[in-house]
């Protein structure tokens, strides 16, 4: 059973029956909204106030969803979050409040955007990544698999410092990015690395804890011979 | 489409239109059960002998739910669960049968009890957490995001054997916990650690395979540090 | 409100009402299929053509669902899929097109199988389990919580490189696999290792990167005594 709130303000999209659009969202011309997906969806401090399940809409200010997306089976968006032109999500994938999604990026099936995040244009984020409170993702990175960014240096502390990570880096499968480090412009870490120091633009590094191993001038040479491989 | 069994016993409680309250369940007064969440789930042997989907009701033995919960969109909580009061779960978590979790627990995002799991008060484990058959987790621990339990030493053998995780322990991102090691109380295992062994109590270890590295008051001097810096 | 489309063939099954069946799509006899599930899931080319949610059905191919198979809340299986007799999935599992399974197999909640993969019989995939496009799985094995295995060893490169585990061999939780490795048969792999070279038949690696350490009769040895302790 699906809802759209009459608040709501929907362009030309495909809504799945079972959907659930609250307060004063906005989707995009041409998007696919998938069954059982939920966009504008109330902060904890709301849900804690509420008397009946209906309520959700009433005090929710809703999302933005732009056009072109494709949002697919049981994805959450929260309210307050911007999602650009053209993004696209796997199934389950969860986008808390106040965080803004560039044109062209896409989320990968079981991702978990933890809220207050801003993550650039045309990024490729893999399957079952979680991203916390205050991460910064520039354009065109792509950050692999399972992949595990975090905020708490010393958890559990009082003190939440986001991961930057720069335009073009490339984050391995199931790295683990210890909360307050940059990631250079360009840069490489290698899958399974625990990177726990920052890392210069265009360096590749790897291993617990990570080291650098060679610039990504080699790196790029590497991925020609493997692709010629093909 | 929801369901309420006639059985169930809701106490002044929000219930989403499309959940699914199985058996007689018990939801105490004040809590927030969100659209799509099932409590009361058949265990496996129970579902095997079903001829109708409408008979997950009368099979199952319910589960119960304390006071001032809120277990959002997606949670499945199994029959013969109890969960204290004022527990919050992320979205899509999944508790299996025979589970106990204490009073203010947080449980984020996707992460998944197998069942017969003991879980203290006031513990916080966040976002994509596996914790398997057999773990206990006394108070107050942190368990970080996609944090990895395991419980079989020599898999796939016919011995499962729990982790032990002491009151006030912290377990970093991505850490991989081995069958049958205790981390002892207030220990502290840094994030990506492959913890092969027991832990002492107040011991800060790292690595792969985790080694000790100082005493957790060290830890704590450094957070006092870290925050200081905020 | 659930959906079976009228191209389906369902044989004397349990069919939850939420659940929605597309296109052509086959449930063999005595199999479970919960509530909320969804079988025959289009491709993503063809969700950028419909213009109406209940397009999805007439687009579909359908898959193919065998016998006696237990599959959970939430698990959603597109089009072009086979899946074997008894095999049960855990909730919300993804199992993209083109994808092979055997009979018997077993496939934990969170497990993402993106598509074109082959698994065989019997196979135990635990939970959270990450399975790219290419990978190829025979009889029997096992993978552990949290694997992770990956189809490009320099990403994002245009050369997709599956990973190949031949019958009988055990992944350890949290391993990750690096692109076009082949582990042999009855290998085993420690929780937690970066596995980025082929391993020899019946042999157990560990580390990162991960190392021969002995054979895998040691490790039969092992599990004996393991056992033995319970």
């Amino acid at each position: 059973m699906g809802f759209i709130s009459s608040r709501a303000k929907v362009d030309e999209a495909v809504i799945g029956l079972n959907s659930v659009i609250l307060g004063p969202s906005v989707i995009g011309r041409g998007s696919f909204i998938d069954d059982y997906v939920t966009v504008g969806y109330p902060i904890r401090r709301k849900i804690k106030t509420i008397k009946h399940i209906n309520e959700l809409d009433s005090v929710s200010d809703g999302a933005r969803i732009g056009e072109g997306c494709v949002i697919r089976r049981g994805t959450v968006i929260y309210e307050s979050v911007e999602v650009g032109n053209n993004v696209e999500t796997g199934h389950n994938v969860l986008i808390r409040e106040n965080t803004v999604i560039g044109d062209g990026t896409r989320l990968g099936t079981l991702t978990v955007i933890d809220g207050g995040v801003k993550i650039g244009r045309n990024v490729s984020v893999q399957s079952m990544v979680y991203i916390p409170i205050g991460t910064v993702i520039e354009d065109e990175v792509f950050i692999g698999p399972n992949a595990v960014i975090t905020n708490d240096k010393y958890p559990p502390s009082r003190r939440l410092q986001g991961v930057v990570i720069r335009r073009g880096a490339v984050i391995g499968a199931n790295a683990t990015l210890i909360a307050g480090i940059e990631i250079g412009e360009g840069a490489v870490v290698a899958a399974g690395s625990i990177v726990t120091k920052d890392v210069k633009p265009g360096t590749v590094v790897a291993g617990a804890p990570a080291r650098p191993m060679y610039g990504v001038d080699v790196y790029v040479e590497k991925r020609r011979a493997y692709e010629s491989m093909g």
